[in-house]
Parts: C-alpha cells; sequence; structure tokens
C-alpha cells in the first residue's frame, strides 16, 4: 500500500509527522542549477540517475535544466519515469529474463529507451524481443572501467561485443557505459583522480578499438557525483550520470574537493521519543527510516549529538553535553548515510521553504526492483 | 505506489520474476506450529511481534494457533493489524506527538490497542487523548533490562511511573514492557542467558515493588526468538514477544541453542545477471533488495557462493569454485542477513510449496512508519 503521506501542504514544518523525509527546496533547486552550470556550454549532456530519487517530479525538473533524460537501473524504475512524462531513459544495466525484456521492448514504443549489455545471449534475446514487439533498441555495450562489477573488459571483448550488438537487426549499437562507482566514494581526490584516469584510459583504448572496427561510438555514457568532473574533463565521455548530487548525504560529504559545491538537500525528521538517562535521547527513526550500509545518519546542525546505534525503529543518540536541551516531543533532522536506500523507503517528499510545506511529491519508483 | 507482484498465484516458481519476496509455505508452517508447541500447556501467552512481518496474513496465521494477538512498533502498524482483522495489538513502543496520539486513541475504539510509556509528561498527554475519545487505555510501563534504549530505570522509578498511570482515569496500569532486544544476537548460549538473567532480575524487583505499592502488575511482555525459552520459564514473564521466529535469517541462525528449532523460510529470489569473469557473477538484488545492517545475505544451498558486496541495485558473488555452474539467468535463494528490514522493502509475499506460487500476501504495514 501508498502510506499515507507525513504532511499537507501549507502546514508549518512543525506539524510534519515523524519519520518523514524532507527536502529543503531552496537546497535542493540549488543543487540542480550548480550541476546544470557546471555543464553549461559543454558539448557534454546531462542523464542524471533516477535510482536516486525515484520520482519523475524530480526528473522534470533535472529535464527542464537541461538534462537529456534519466538514466534507471531496472524497468520498472524506467516505466515509472516514462509515465512520468520522461520522454528519454536508459536503463544502465543488463537486462535478463523474458517478462523483463518484454517490458523494455514495450516502454521502447512510448519513449526513447536504451539498454546496456554485457553477455551475447542477452544480445540475442534483447533482439528477438525488440523485433517481436517492432522497435529498434539503442544499447550500450557496458565497459568494466574498474568497478569489477558488471562489464566486458575494455579494448577487444568490448569491440567484439559492440559487434555482435550492431549486427542485429532489432538493435542499434549506441556506445559504451562506463561507470566507475567504486571510485565515487574514494575521499582522497588525488586517488580518486587516479582511478578515474585509469577508466578514461580503458574507455579510449574501447573507442580506438571501435574506430577500426568501424562501429562509431556516439555515446560514452558514466560519471557520479563523485568524479564527474573528471569525466567531464575527458574528452571521452559524453554523458554524466550524476544522481546523488541533487540531495547529497553523509558519505558524499566526505568526499574531498568537487562535490562539496552540492548541499544537504534530503533529511529524515525525527522526533525525541524517549530521554530515559542524561547521556542518552532516542528518536523515532531507525533502519526502516535510513539506511546504514554506509554508515549512522549524522544531526544536522548538532555537533554534541551522534547516532550510535540503529535497531528497526529507533536510533538511540548519544549526548556529549548531558545538559544539552534534548527533550521528549523535540524534533530532529538526521542526515542519512546514504540518500538512495533512504529514499527507497518512502512514499513521499516533503518538500519544505521557509517554514512551510510547499509540496508533497510521490515517489513513484519506490520499491520498483523489477 | 503500490508495486507489482512479481508472480501470479499457480504460476511454477521458475516463473517468478525478480527480485522477490518468497515464503517457503512448509517451512513458514512448521515454525509457526514449532513456536505454539513450545508454549503448549503453559500459562504465556505468545504475543509475536508484526514488525518483523506487517503483515495482518501472517498475524492471523499465529493468531489461528493461539497468540492473544500481536505487538507492533508503531500506530500506523498497529492500524494495518486492527483493519486487516487482528482483534488485540499492543503498540510495544512509546508513542510522541498529537496526531499519533488521537490516531492510536481512535484505533482503541475499534479493537483492544494497548501501548508503552516511559516519560511522566507522556502519560499526560497520552491520558488527556484517551478521555477526549472516550477509551481507557491499558499501559505498559516500559522498563529498562539492559537493552540500553528506551524505557525507565528498574525498581523505583518503573514503579513510580506506574503510580501515576495508574492514577490517570483514562489509562489503565496492565504491566510491564521488558524486552531485551540486545541479548537476541549474543551467539553464546551462556552469554546469551546470563544477559537474560540480569533482565529477570530487573523485572522480579520491579515486580516486587508495584506489588509493595498496591499495583498489580498483571502482564510482563517481553522475549525475542533469540531468548523466549529463557523468559518463559522465568516465571514472572506472561507474555513471549518473538517475532523472528517465523522466517529467520542469517544473523539469527548463528544464534547457539533452540533458535535453531526455527527454519529458514524467507528468500530473496534473485536472477544472474552478468557473469563477467570466471570467479564473479552479479545478481540482481541488491541494498533494494535486501537490508545489509546485519551483514550480506548468504545463498541457499550454495557453499560455493559469497555474497561479497551490494550496491543500490546488485549484489556480487564471488566463486569459489571458478568452474561453478552459474550462468546468466541463472536464480538464486538469498538468505537475508536480517529479515525485518528486509521485508519492509517489499510490497508482496510470494508464498511457494511444491515448485508452485500459492499465495500473493499484501504486506499491507510496508513502509508504516508513522
Amino acid at each position: 500500500m501508498t502510506t499515507r503521506p507525513p504532511a499537507d501542504v501549507g502546514m508549518p514544518v512543525t506539524e510534519i509527522d515523524t519519520p518523514a523525509l524532507v527536502v529543503d527546496l531552496d537546497a535542493y533547486e540549488r543543487n540542480l542549477d550548480r550541476m546544470a552550470a557546471s555543464l553549461a556550454g559543454t558539448r557534454l549532456r546531462l542523464r542524471p540517475h533516477a535510482k536516486t530519487h525515484k520520482s519523475p517530479v524530480v526528473a522534470l525538473h533535472q529535464v527542464a535544466r537541461g538534462a537529456v533524460g534519466v538514466c534507471c537501473q531496472k524497468v520498472s524504475e524506467a516505466e515509472a519515469m516514462v509515465y512520468g512524462g520522461v520522454r528519454n531513459v536508459l536503463v544502465s544495466n543488463e537486462i535478463v529474463g523474458a517478462r523483463k525484456l518484454a517490458r523494455l521492448a514495450g516502454l521502447a514504443r512510448q519513449a526513447e529507451v536504451g539498454v546496456c549489455v554485457d553477455d551475447p545471449q542477452n544480445v540475442r534475446d534483447l533482439d528477438a524481443t525488440a523485433r517481436a514487439f517492432g522497435v529498434r533498441l539503442p544499447v550500450l555495450v557496458e565497459v568494466n572501467v574498474g568497478a569489477n562489477r558488471c562489464g566486458v573488459e575494455p579494448g577487444e571483448p568490448a569491440v567484439a561485443l559492440a559487434g555482435q550488438v550492431a549486427a542485429q537487426p532489432g538493435l542499434r549499437f549506441a556506445g559504451l557505459q562506463a561507470y566507475q562507482g567504486r571510485a565515487q566514494h574514494i575521499q582522497d581526490i588525488e586517488k580518486r583522480r587516479e582511478a578515474i584516469d585509469l577508466a578514461i584510459a580503458k574507455v579510449r583504448e574501447t573507442v580506438e578499438g571501435l574506430t577500426r572496427a568501424g562501429l562509431p561510438c556516439e555515446v560514452v555514457s558514466g560519471a557520479g557525483t563523485g568524479s564527474y568532473r573528471f569525466e567531464a574533463a575527458s574528452g571521452v565521455y559524453t554523458e554524466i550520470q550524476a544522481g546523488s548530487y541533487v540531495f547529497m548525504d553523509v558519505d558524499y560529504k566526505k568526499v574531498e574537493g568537487f562535490p562539496s559545491e552540492f548541499e544537504n538537500a534530503l533529511f529524515v525528521l525525527a522526533t525525541v521519543m524517549s530521554r530515559p538517562t542524561r547521556d542518552r535521547a532516542v528518536v523515532d527513526a531507525g533502519l526502516k527510516a535510513f539506511s546504514v550500509d554506509s554508515g549512522m545518519p549524522a544531526v544536522q546542525g548538532r555537533r554534541d549529538l551522534e547516532v550510535q546505534r540503529a535497531s528497526d525503529e529507533h536510533a538511540v543518540l548519544l549526548l556529549r553535553d548531558p545538559d544539552a536541551p534534548v527533550r521528549v516531543g523535540d524534533r530532529l533532522s538526521l542526515i542519512p548515510g546514504h540518500c538512495d536506500p533512504t529514499i527507497n523507503l518512502y512514499d513521499w517528499y516533503v518538500g519544505v521553504r521557509g517554514g512551510r510545506v510547499e509540496a508533497l511529491w510521490p515517489i513513484t519508483a519506490r520499491g520498483a526492483v523489477l
């Protein structure tokens, strides 16, 4: 079931029920503007990752500022985007299984929809499904540029798979997917640059091989919030897939260098539900209100409070100053450790500005794992 | 939005779309039966924790086997249970804030609904709301029996708060909430027993204090899957709040001793979406398909496969045997590290038996954090 919204538009922020996923609309819009400004005047296209925000409302704000469309990880995310008005979606991921391939090809009749491959049999399955639906799918070959997740190895293996794609009547070889996900969170900027330099070299080698094979590589898509300026300056990447820049989180705020231009715009509003001892307070938000895969949330503006641990519906705060004014009923804004899986716990964004609730945005791709 | 179900009733399990939250109905029913059998013939009441399963379908199976009702952590969970046919719900947690208190008192007009307290002002707020709704709420005083989360200290502080509750016309002092959550996952059975012995001593001291104060303590509620036999044998606990026993998970399966009678009945079915190298495979289930707060999932029946790491929509598997038959399109059953927050990611249980989908159960309290 879609859960009830924790607020009504127009109410003061002090009346938002908790836990709630709150967007500081001013900070959010500044983040959107900064990314747009940072790519303005270049040939680079911004294709923000919708796996972060899961909402066509946010996607359309990105498109309005120049984004070419979005990328998604799942067909069901892509459906939520297309049915929410986004006209161009890249599924930046491999799609396996007859049911999902049919949905992908069906969706490609309604909007521009691309997909990635790293396996010859998957290419054949994709081709057969595309032809059954009468579409010609743009396909990127995913290259492993150092993340060691999906993707064929750069150079010859990638060129061979691209050749196979280009030979299928239902498919169109469109370029390379080259995302170095593991580099995004390397805090040291020089080490991060080294990881991306390596990725760029792998992409360049592959593009040269494609050119020699007579396979023009129109698109090289990749990059994230932690590295996007490196790929943008590379001369080989054509699309930037950053996602977290819209909201940021504790983990990305630890990354040195340019991501610092983006502000924390996303918070889990929580209420102190217990103050049992002088050094301990408990809030009503736990593992079902924020994700802890990248560590505990921070408490905005409160260096005297530390989130020590979380259980299903509680987080225990350590009070560094036992005389700190923390009372039952007080409200605290938590900055999630990792924004993407935190957002996926909610059905609604509560957009606030000037102390008032201005918008409730449905998170229509919440739970869209299929 | 409620997500589409990943299966249809009647289809073979090989056609379930992935990732899907799958219940082995035979194992699940054996778990229900074993817990019921283990408390049969005692004066103990089973009040299973619905925060685990989030579904009135499961709750009613528990009630059919003798459970007195369920407990919940949130008012919205309690609403889902009552509106799904459960007649007796304890909110085993403190509820703070006018909106939530109103919903709690309103719900108490429709079913037997109790709640916990650990704060004098909260007691006054609860009383005022109960009176406004014309109900008399049964209230448990939560005692800190060693988990150091919510709860007043045992003995005199608990007795004082109980006295305050008993003096409110809108409230009825019903007993103690005494859950030692941190003891549940102590793997060594003797250390676990020591932690629970300490909890039992704190409860006993408090019950004696209540008796001296003329405050009869009808209910002592607590215990979990890892410790329930200790509380059951204590002579002071009257209600068992175990939740995870219905499904189990990797973490609880590491706990020595009696929880081993319960079987893994819950799985995240995933598909191999990439097999890029001899020692690596990638499945289509990640941080949005299982929770990693208690560690990575295990692969059922496959000691040759280890889940190394997870990102939003991927898990990377290490193949201990590079010749292992793992191909793109293969399906694997992952046992979640922690069942409760994993279930909270899904809208549907896919119940399977004999290789066929037998039931789709809606997880109506998914996302119910308010």
